[in-house]
């Protein structure tokens, strides 16, 4: 049985949740809530499944993976075939490509603006720099959907995955999407796939931009 | 043949020269300096081979991947063979946590500091910010490294490459690696591999930390 490590409303517990639900598994939950301070509440010998002490920490075959990205690839290579995740150099590269801006770029900026503006946690650096970060994140998710309806492939991948989450969550971190039409519709093509999972709603403070 | 957009500073350009190094790979260069505003002086169509602006770019077959890991990931895989990249679910799970560690923490953690001290860049956040990160990255490491090694798996893979390029620049961020032991042994183990490009020398203000 797959046992997940997650907090409901954490960006990458979310992406791990999505990919589970995209490829149809069942598995187990463990909920980890925050303490007062913003820190998730933890089990006490947590640090075992996880050295950073961070989730999600999904626990599979008697063996724990940690990472959002390494347990995308776990889930995509175990059960999702080629589909979502090619094995030839050429395709594992491009799909590399957007797993990388998804924790780089979409990550620094667009997930730390949503904490930040949450007031939950506040991390490093500020508000403005976190939403210059964002823009650049846009403009590639942007220039590559204008004229392809998938990030890496002809298909959906867990690129796809790793992007959609803290990007759907830009109006919480006062980001608008209006000037990223083909951003806009990449996103309603992912809530349209078999198995798509809804985004948990709002509930930091300050409320999410309101278009 | 294959061309890299390469700066010879860049601890991510590095990475992917010390790739094609160990794999005993020929490659053209197209050298990248700075400005003297600290960005890298680009082609005028940079931007088509990478819409984010960065180096690393490899050009192979025709084809161009921006990112470092996509790099790791599309050389490994097309001339590397399972050795540095293995393709069952549990092993390429295992590496990709190291590179997501190398991504995450240590360049934010390290990669930052260096930046910072060596007054080329800022980015973002500060240096004792920096200096935080590079603390738990530094003890991720250290755990693995106390009883393996190499991080992912029995032998040196992709995931030591990713880590390798800025834990070694640790004394010119000003970070101590004296009470890290087996991260430093794992360094000399690195050193020590067929095909290993020495890192280039120190060119900044202030000068690396002497221990």
């Amino acid at each position: 049985m797959l046992k997940l490590y997650n907090r409901e409303r954490s960006g990458n517990c979310y992406k791990a949740r999505l990919m589970l639900a995209l490829l149809g598994l069942e598995y187990e939950q463990v909920p980890i809530r925050r303490e007062g301070n913003g820190r998730n509440q933890l089990p006490a010998d947590f640090e075992k499944l996880n050295p950073l002490r961070q989730i999600p920490v999904l626990v599979a075959d008697g063996r724990h993976f940690w990472g959002t990205i390494p347990i995308l690839v776990y889930l995509a290579r175990r059960y999702g075939g080629e589909s979502w995740l090619p094995s030839d150099a050429e395709g594992e590269a491009e799909v590399t490509q957007w797993l990388s801006l998804g924790q780089n770029e979409i990550f620094q900026g667009l997930g730390r603006a949503r904490s930040m503006r949450a007031r939950r946690w506040h991390g490093y650096g500020t508000l403005e720099e976190a939403h210059a970060i964002a823009q650049v994140a846009l403009r590639a998710l942007e220039g590559r959907l204008g004229d392809h309806d998938w990030l890496a492939l002809d298909r959906p991948t867990i690129a796809d995955v790793a992007c959609y989450s803290y990007t759907v969550f830009a109006p919480e971190g006062g980001i608008s999407l209006k000037p990223y039409p083909a951003v806009r519709a990449w996103l309603r093509r992912m809530e349209g796939l078999s198995g798509y999972l809804p985004i948990p709603p709002y509930d930091g403070a300050g409320g999410p931009l309101v278009e």
